[in-house]
């Protein structure tokens, strides 16, 4: 229990920086009057926004816990409760910081940029804290809570159940919730950003958050309620799910290990270790002589990288003892769905492994991180091919552009592919399921890390817009948007490190619905092998869903904007004022359409993996039988991770691209500022928006949810039929 | 035997129906001199740049023949070359006529709608019945040389091998250089088109077709080696596969039925009869009076399928005798693939089936054929929501109509695949793997009606291009840009239909795939099951190709367009001569510059799904052992079609929409030609032509070349193993 403690601990210290950390940032000087009522308006539009989103995800969820209590009990509906209400928070929290943060940095880059990137940075950290912690603490007490106080017992089979269940439903809480921030999030941000661009950019020939532009404050709010508090749910999702299917998948593919409890504390120490490096990592963050922000940021990454291996080897070493002694073996490993019948799963997969091959496995799992890291600042950064690529083809006009957007967008996902297939490989030739189990583990260990990178961009990209609007002088617009140039590819980075830890977890939830279909439905022969036709149909069922979701995402945002075109259309026709300057136009008109629309158009899209996998099932139940409906469920979950996968990667890297090919351009290549270059490649960026921050990132907590509910479901139908799991 | 006789009669009837109706092509009049002047420089590009590019293809084509006679031996080889051969014939003739047809259609559209849409029609029927007839009697002059003359028995296992393997590499022979044609005429006629746009449209300000643009030769040269010739090469490709590898699942999965030889044949005979309902369905087609072009083309393409209908059932009648009778059931169907033991494959899959069950499959597949293309025009008719949803996002720039059009992009697949599903499930379900192999024949029997509507596309672009040059009056070029505009739906359809077509081949080759492992590695235990990380990876890998693929595409075309537009600028500065109307610009030079590019740009990615099924075993039996390599390879099989459909459908779909909602906007819609919805429709326009006609068409081919490198890849390993088949 001493393990579980000091998880506890660590989680405890994320909160605690995070609280302290923003006190700090509270105490900075919030600038003059007229930046901070421009800050307040913000704020004011972000807190509306994300209560009225809350209080409808509040429906579905307080629907959904139902079902998950009749179904599968109290405690699992409780934890359900614990996921989203603590997603809801994380994100909650996340925007009031960086609505505080926006202007605080924009006044302290009025000083210097390593002032603005300290203030911006410590923002993020709150989040990436926060989230991290929250999450840890969330697993933690749920586990403690299970273990210390209702005494459930590891060893007997109908209390690992209850654990199980408990963490999954825990998981599914805080996907549900995050699923319908991101998106919904997503289409304010975009919406908002899209439609000032379009009519004012475009149309009026005012600069990019000109105070007379209506729609200007609703595009601030965006960054706010969708990069910031939909980010943070979706990687509280991350993180729960992740370390919740970790230690799931332990407990259903080792029931007889002799380090059951070992095994299933480790990745709560080792998330809890690496909350640590993360906040040791925070304090790296800083301008070396080149002056270069990625170079500051890298400082605080690679500190938290190199830290976190010994930090990993320790906590392994300490939960486990014997570096080298054999685990597993007893049980079913790594080919357990080929056949399903009880025989099969206990003669199948003798796989053994020692402590030191589950450290390897994490240290997979951080090289990937590396990896993705590297590769999407390749796809994204202005200093290689792909971004200049688009950059070049600007040059001959908005079609070329966004060939050669496109074209890299389809590219960007080979090297990603690759790298995962290398780590999926090698995690799985070390410890089967559960190796890769343990490399996403420490994957989404760095959350912290990772997601303060990413926080700090809409932080910064708040505090440009509020300079322009306070009149502030050039040069903090200037400072601004260096942050927030490197802010696009952090951004990007985030997302890909989100989706390439969604298709690691995504396979252990794979494992965890065959090892659970045999466990359940044990007389049931379930043929999942690849020339089953239900099979094949599942995959392109599940394949489909990213693309039909993209779909919904790239129509509510285009559907979204065009509202906004033409409310604000209006508000200049109705009051010429507004474009003199002599009246303050009706910002929070236009924030409450957005905010309208957004959460009209989440809705849909949202439900869609929710029922997909219910549908599915009962139909392919209906027309052929339940073994075929289970393997058709079965490669639905495959399907969606597949193509979702490649969605995703070439969304948001695609967009990262679009975005950062104009701020090339605008920084002086291929003709600058206002040249025809240059607007092509708005036309890309404009793209790009909903691509990369609408669409893309949803598919991630899509992935899971999908996975999640055939879990569930799978649950629900043995309870049904009366099978005790 | 008769019924090989009678199929090889219904192909010979095609050929004669191509060169009669040549003939009656070439003896209508070909208008004045210059438009014979014009038409003769189009017809000298497209020979120049189709005999370039043979050439560069038949060096890869002769270095591969060795390799199959080496491998396979001297049978294979001879049927690889006839493939490839008759490949190249195909749309090396569907071009001819293409290029004499294109200045007749536009001499008789001076005279009347009728008379250009008779025309252009019969001119796509010529290619339409080259490529079902030619395809048709290439595979029954092989089947009737092994049968009747090499005396190949049936009965016999060896004997049986040869045919199955000679049927393979008749496929491959066609699949290898289709995918060239259609990649190398993609390129080439979208460089030129998206070129000409630019630089004359864009920045010159002169009409689309206009002489003085040096590159308007090169892209009505495109339109002829593009999408007539490169589209024909892909459906003959995939007229052979599909029926080729109908047969050799036939005598792979039921080795035993006593009908083995009557089941073999009854796809020739389908496809037989089928030509003779296409070429009577070419006779009705005709403007009825509401004027409709696009319901005179329906007249043609519902009479096929409705004579269709009786016609496959007295074939499959007259083949199989009585249409109650059990057949199969005497060997493996359907779930072969799971555990590839030879007890297995003895035990498993008693499926039988009787001809009426063969027959209502032969109807599901026309059923799919038929929503394919209800489908295909929802999503690309100017009557519907999509397209004018694209057109209504024009009004408010570039960047919102690429939204909205990507947004119905990725929209477009889900219809499709969920028609695709129903028809696998229910294919299946009526009798097996063989099931879905005569589905997918019967789609293909009714190649030459749908080949006939989409060659008549690029023979009106053509005609109009030829009316604008040579300065016909304005309603000469309405009439043919009505044509037009009805050619972009009927373009999307074909390339629906193949994709749609080339997802239920794949299942076929998959089955064939599996089937071949378990006769050449009977002890090898291969497994496919979704659970296994080979299979994950496999899969991952496998659709992660139809990305790159894309990506390569669009690249290529980009690339290639920016060279044009280059050379365009300085023909331009060189000779100021050429805007003013004086001097005739030259335009061989420009036609020379896409010909070098398009070759240049095509051999990589055309080798990629040769190299990538052999890389993927090689390096997985490596760092794994056998089985896993196979396991890798058939998912890559699988992963390949799941993302491939999607890419494919979603790509030509999509690409289809944009184009048409300009065509929509230029019809008087949203302020009409020249306003700025219509600048903004011209750039989606733009961005649909490499999506639409390079980079989504050859998906098509390139999934069927992967799955059947695979199978010849199993079969060099088998013999390389000193195992007979």
């Amino acid at each position: 229990m001493t393990i579980v403690y000091a998880a506890m601990i660590c989680g405890v210290i994320a909160v605690l920086y995070g609280i302290i950390t923003s006190r700090q940032i509270l105490a900075a000087s919030a600038g003059n009057e007229k930046m901070q009522d421009i800050a307040a308006a913000i704020a004011e539009g972000a807190k509306a926004y994300l209560g009225r989103q809350y209080r409808t995800i509040a429906i579905v969820g307080v629907v959904v816990a139902i079902l998950v209590g009749y179904f599968l009990g109290i405690l699992s509906a409780a934890a359900f409760a614990v996921g989203a209400i603590l997603s809801g928070v994380t994100g909650f929290i996340g925007m009031n910081v960086s609505v505080k943060a926006n202007v605080r940095t924009a006044e302290a880059a009025r000083t210097s940029l390593q002032g603005g990137l300290t203030m911006a940075f410590r923002s993020g950290a709150v989040t990436g804290m926060l989230v991290a912690g929250l999450g840890l603490l969330a697993i933690t007490l749920l586990f403690w809570y299970m273990i210390a106080i209702r005494h459930l017992d590891l060893a007997v089979h109908a209390d690992r159940r209850v654990i199980v269940d408990s963490l999954v439903a825990l998981a599914f809480g805080a996907s549900l919730i995050s699923i319908f921030a991101r998106l919904g999030g997503g289409i304010f941000t975009k919406a908002a950003d899209v439609g000032a661009d379009l009519v004012g950019k475009v149309e009026a020939g005012i600069p990019e958050d000109d105070p007379r532009n209506p729609a200007t404050i609703a595009d601030n709010v965006g960054d706010n309620v969708g990069d910031c508090a939909g980010m943070a749910a979706d990687l509280f999702e991350t993180y729960v799910v992740t370390i919740g299917v970790t230690m799931a998948s332990i407990a259903l593919l080792l029931p007889n290990a002799d380090h059951l409890f070992q095994l299933m504390t480790l990745p709560l120490l080792v998330g809890g270790v690496c909350v640590i490096t993360s906040i040791i990592g925070t304090y790296m963050v800083r301008l070396g002589g080149s002056g270069s922000i990625m170079g500051a940021l890298y400082k605080g990454f690679w500190t938290t990288v190199i830290l976190s291996i010994p930090a990993i080897y320790f906590a392994t070493q300490y939960v486990l003892g014997d570096m080298h002694a054999a685990i597993g073996g007893s049980s079913a490993l790594g080919d357990v769905a080929g056949s399903l019948t009880p025989e099969a799963v206990a003669g199948a997969g003798a796989v053994t492994f020692t402590g030191m091959k589950l450290f390897i496995c994490m240290m997979i799992g951080l090289a990937l991180t590396g990896a993705l890291v590297w590769i999407t600042e390749y796809y994204t950064g202005t200093n290689f091919r792909p971004v200049r690529s688009i950059a070049k083809a600007s040059e001959t006009g908005h079609g070329t552009n966004v060939i050669q957007g496109l074209a890299v967008s389809l590219e960007s996902p080979a090297l990603p592919t690759l790298v995962i297939s290398i780590a999926v490989i090698g995690c799985f030739q070390l410890a089967g399921i559960i190796g890769i189990a343990f490399g996403a583990t420490a994957m989404l260990a760095l959350a912290g890390m990772v997601v303060a990178l990413d926080a700090y961009g809409p932080v910064t990209d708040n505090a440009g817009g509020i300079a322009e609007m306070a009149g502030l002088p050039d040069d903090v617009r200037h400072r601004t948007d260096a942050l927030d140039a490197v802010g696009n590819t952090t951004k990007a980075v985030t997302k890909g490190y989100a989706i390439g830890s969604a298709a690691l977890a995504a396979l252990v939830l794979f494992g965890a619905y065959t090892t659970d279909l045999g466990i359940y439905f044990p007389d049931l022969h379930v043929d999942f092998t690849l020339s089953n036709p239900y099979v094949i149909v599942g995959l392109l069922l599940g394949a489909l869903l990213p693309f039909s979701f993209g779909a919904f995402g790239m129509t509510a945002v285009g559907r979204a904007a065009g509202s906004v075109v033409e409310d604000v259309r209006a508000q200049f026709r109705d009051n010429p004022g507004i474009m003199e300057g002599t009246v303050r136009p009706n910002y929070a008109r236009t924030v409450d359409l957005v905010t309208k629309a957004a959460i009209k158009e989440m809705i849909i899209p949202s439900l869609l993996p929710v029922l997909a996998p219910i549908v599915v099932y009962f139909v392919i139940t209906a027309v052929a039988d339940q073994a075929s409906g289970f393997a058709a469920l079965g490669a639905l979950l495959l399907g969606v991770i597949v193509s979702g996968l490649f969605v995703a990667i070439s969304m948001t890297s695609g967009g990262g691209a679009w975005d950062n090919a104009k701020k090339y351009i605008e920084d002086g290549h291929h003709g600058g500022k206002g040249s025809e270059a240059h607007k092509a490649a708005v036309t890309g960026d404009t793209v790009g928006d909903p691509y990369k921050d609408t669409a893309g990132p949803a598919v991630n907590p899509m992935i899971k949810i999908t996975n999640i509910v055939a879990l569930l479901l799978l649950a629900a139908l043995a309870a049904h039929a009366g099978v005790v799991g």
